[in-house]
């Protein structure tokens, strides 16, 4: 079977917050990974550091983070590098299209996540629970497993309302 | 010939400033809109509008945007929708997030693009331009063409350095 085109997983792509226990091989995380590490930063800039979480760190960094789904095998903290950022607001924007690349590569690899923001009122205590230095600032946090169904909302988001022609 | 996997265009997509003169096929634009729209969103607000612009709007645009390169055949204003942006700061991650399904969208069509900042002191006057109302944020502009060459750093950003497991 061929894998789907980009253009057909960049639109079926769907939030996943309910997982299978199954594992997630740690070479799928590594691409997944490699993927996020290959996104666009605001002048090459790379302000994204990640965290890998799984067993005892994962279910307490979910206790501390309510509104990230649990039962996910594993999850990625993806952080601003505030040290790296050459202009405020910058590593806002490099640390979302890195996630977006999470995401997309989770998808391809029929795997399922979803973009969970990591709260401000949240960031010392998980700072405190992972040893994360100064300068370090968690950003998204996305849990990654195998959907326990298909989703249900598959509603293509294309809207011709919201395109206008060189003049609004 | 096979298209690529999603996961080699994840990796292999570069920034693309110098284009041919051919032009982009009005359906690829669209396509690449809808790429785009199904960016996910922060709780699903989808706070993003697009103006495609061309011709003489284009030129105007890159007049004024001058770090936006020029000869590009066409080109998508990202504006944040501040109307539908439900807590600050998430129009920003949803329209990064759709900035980069089109990078994406572009590369997987063997066009070229690049994420350019729209500078917060040319806003009033690319507003003006465009006839943008109030409440809409001209935020990100991808030209998109053919590129008049392969890019020159295809240097894999991965960098194991900026992984860490489960603590730093």
């Amino acid at each position: 079977m061929n894998e789907p085109s980009m253009l057909e997983l960049l639109k079926t792509r769907r939030s996943v917050r309910e997982f299978k226990t199954d594992p997630v091989d740690e070479q799928d995380i590594q691409d997944i990974l490699e993927a996020a590490m290959n996104a666009p930063s605001a002048v090459n800039e790379q302000s994204w550091q990640f965290v890998v979480l799984s067993g005892t760190m994962l279910k307490e960094f979910c206790a501390i983070n309510t509104n990230t789904p649990k039962g996910a095998a594993v999850g990625i903290l993806v952080c601003q590098d505030l040290k790296a950022e050459k202009a405020k607001g910058y590593a806002v924007q490099d640390c979302s299209a890195a996630t977006q690349n999470i995401l997309l590569a989770v998808h391809a690899k029929g795997l399922g996540g979803v973009w969970t923001t990591v709260f401000s009122q949240n960031a010392d205590r998980i700072r405190a629970l992972l040893a994360i230095p100064e300068g370090i600032q968690p950003f998204s946090f996305v849990p990654i497993g195998y959907p326990a169904r298909k989703p249900a909302n598959m509603k293509n988001g294309f809207d011709k309302k919201k395109i206008h022609k060189n003049t609004w």
